[in-house]
């Protein structure tokens, strides 16, 4: 770049922060270049990620508004983010971006218990939304594994799942409607405060999962359940991720409703054990945890437990009590971080199949590290058909890296194979957008794409991610 | 028009019905007008419907295609339909159109009790699939009152609900995936067969309640639930709609799941005994009925009743048994055919409100009955805030026909006042087009008619619609 376009590009940078800043508070608006880097990730850290022009920290909808307004007139790309614990660099800046933090936008606005819904901002936590609603005696069932740091806003952009999904349904089922800035500013409500409505085309779902790609959520209405009763879990050892998968596919053939079915590999069980000095069984090839919150847990455990030994289970050891089941749950929580621990870097997959090609799925990813000569730990929500096949690796080694790639992507070709999608709960991202045709196909994506155009002409929302 | 032009358009009709007969098998093609009038109407009898130039009968996804190519060509209108029990004209014929009946199309293809899916085409009807995967110990919930004759291809054009929406929710929550014939003739395949999965944007549930607009769904993949205990019923008796709906806020308050909560006014329930000699209590106000399916069913309706005498019920009555359950829903499902059958003619409201505004919607109706010197009966799924609001009118009285549609619409403004939608389940149509705007507002529903014509640029699909 010569010196000029260099000048040029730092005065249209400036104009545009000293505008971003006439309808911000003085330390909303970031601009020191060491402050801003820190906002250039989320959590998949391989990804690529640019340098932001500014990071803007928003309080109120009114000043979401503005900064759109601004950056759709300086035709500046926006990044929306929340807590950035996103696995798919969805969030990861882009050279000369405006990054538009919601965190701040932290309220509960109202919990209702006859009408069963909350109205949040959408930097709050997950968590806080859980503990608040728990007060009423209700229950916030979307759980990712992050619920401590991640936000509703974050949740909603991702379509993020969790554990409890298996009985409780992903993030999706539990928006009613948003408040959404579009890309010139404008403020759109969608959906409803009532328990039902079919008035024009969902345009709340199509903003869930879309990734900030569509509009800025900067308010939610989401459904609420009773606070279930505390769940009684139990924990099935397995010699072979086949006999694992059988056991799923029993429990969820006999009709029952668990309110967990996790499961780790070998690999994930090592790497907890090293991490947590749990002691989980070393010699299993397969754990499968399995939770039930009804009104008799133990008779369900137990019918579970009869499926398992079925099944070809090695040892059924229920919860004695609550202690032991949070023990099992935490030991299942540190997986990833576990992994991570391994050698440093990880990929973490998240391919969800039909349920009944699970133990399909687990032998395909082992053979698949066999043959790249990796350590890729597989922990799923088994229930589910989804797995996180967790390709560990050191970053500075570039044919390990290389390695790391292909078997990420060769694990994702396997789970189209077997009927599943790329992407069960993390999204896109920057990750997968490649890999988006194969699943969707051409006319699927073509689309997408034009819907996209209509909401976002000038192409200024979260460019580059998604499609 | 004179002599030429008719020449013209006939001719230009018997193309068209040339060159659908090419790609479909004589007996699929029908063009008699007496015959293609008998397809004109769904069950909004009022609303206008115009003369088809032709009806088709499809069986495969080819010849579907075939018809979506040929109308494309000719820049003719396609109406899709299914078993025409609509309550808004969403399937009305409009003049010289196609009308594609998807009826034929009713085989169920798979049934997946492991990843507890069916795989079906649009014609099958809705009790049809609750019948066959009953054999497999599961259930698919949505049960619109017409299950007996509705397709599951309108359930999804509608975005049905029904009765146990109040436990299990509506049609779009158990649509994983479809298969759509655009309206050039190309066939998308949208969503998965997995249980979660969130690759793009959600194209599935943008066509889930579009009634046709978007796109001809010709196949679904439909998520199962275990079949739940056979549910017991308890019928309440309230003084005033006050009470009733301080019943229904108490039940839902203190985080009970009942897996039915619908509610009757004084009104309906004179129209039910007169048509069905049930002998239903006629000096009530309104009758709730609740009813669960849990492991403990008695002792749940135990806790209702419990909270209906606190709430003012003047009597409380379990049913004793399945016969007695079965005896107070058949009452409930007879509603709309009694109340149709105090006029001649109906017009059946669909307002949904937050539950906790029942009661002012069930008063409002009522002071509107009153001004317009007008029947009025009130059905609702209460436990959702739905309300069917039935105005009874004689359709030959000219007068009394203008007093109904000005209370059709001041219910809807009364909905909306009261934080509710225009419909809860039955769709937008012709019925309720006018009014759509004044829930979406203008930048909704410029957005709205922007996405409509990304999937149909030629605007031939189900035109004068929705929006």
């Amino acid at each position: 770049m010569g010196f000029s376009a260099r000048r040029c590009e730092t005065s249209a940078m400036d104009t545009l922060v000293a505008r971003l800043r006439e309808g911000l508070p003085a330390e909303a608006v970031l601009t020191d270049s060491d402050v801003t880097a820190s906002y250039a990730h989320d959590m998949a850290s391989f990804c690529p990620a640019g340098a932001p022009a500014a990071v803007v920290l928003p309080r109120t909808v009114d000043q979401v508004r503005h900064v759109m307004r601004t950056a759709h007139e300086a035709r500046v790309p926006v990044v929306p983010q929340g807590a950035r614990t996103g696995l798919s660099g969805g969030a990861n800046a882009i050279d000369g971006c405006v990054v538009l933090s919601l965190v701040r936008m932290d309220r509960i606005l109202e919990i209702d218990p006859v009408n069963r819904y909350a109205v949040v901002e959408p930097g709050v936590v997950n968590a806080d939304l859980s503990k608040a609603v728990a007060a009423h005696g209700l229950a916030y069932p979307p759980d990712p594994s992050s619920w401590e740091q991640c936000t509703i806003g974050g949740n909603i952009g991702t379509g993020s799942g969790g554990l409890c999904c298996v009985k409780y349904g992903v993030t999706a089922e539990y928006v009613l409607g948003l408040d959404v800035v579009l890309a010139d500013g404008r403020l759109l409500t969608t959906g409803r405060r009532t328990a039902k409505g079919v008035a024009g085309y969902d345009l709340t779902r199509l903003f869930v999962g879309s990734e900030g790609t569509l509009g800025v959520v900067v308010g939610a209405v989401l459904a609420l359940r009773p606070a279930p009763p505390r769940q009684l879990v139990l924990a099935a050892e397995f010699g072979s991720a086949a006999a694992a998968g059988d056991a799923v596919c029993r429990i969820m053939a006999e009709g029952h409703t668990p309110s967990l079915l996790e499961l780790m590999d070998a690999t994930t069980i090592a790497a907890v054990n090293k991490l947590t000095r749990m002691g989980l069984p070393e010699s299993t090839r397969a754990l499968l945890l399995a939770a039930f919150d009804t009104a008799d847990p133990a008779a369900d455990l137990a019918a579970v437990a009869e499926l398992c030994r079925g099944a070809g289970a090695t040892d059924v050891v229920p919860a004695e009590d609550d202690a032991e089941s949070e023990m099992l749950l935490a030991a299942r929580r540190s997986a990833l971080v576990a992994l991570e621990a391994v050698k440093g870097t990880t990929m973490i997959d998240d391919v969800c199949v039909p349920r009944s090609r699970l133990a399909d799925l687990l032998d395909g990813v082992a053979a698949i590290a066999e043959r790249h000569r990796l350590t890729i730990g597989v922990c799923a929500h088994a229930g589910d058909g989804n797995t996180h096949p967790t390709v560990c690796f050191d970053a500075r080694d570039e044919d390990e890296s290389r390695r790391a790639r292909a078997s990420f992507d060769e694990i994702m070709a396997l789970g189209l194979d077997l009927g599943g999608t790329i992407t069960g709960e993390h999204g896109v991202g920057v990750l997968k957008k490649e890999w988006l045709a194969r699943e969707l196909g051409q006319d699927g994506v073509e689309l997408q794409r034009a819907i996209r155009q209509v909401f976002d002409p000038r192409g200024i929302l979260n460019p580059g991610k998604v499609l």
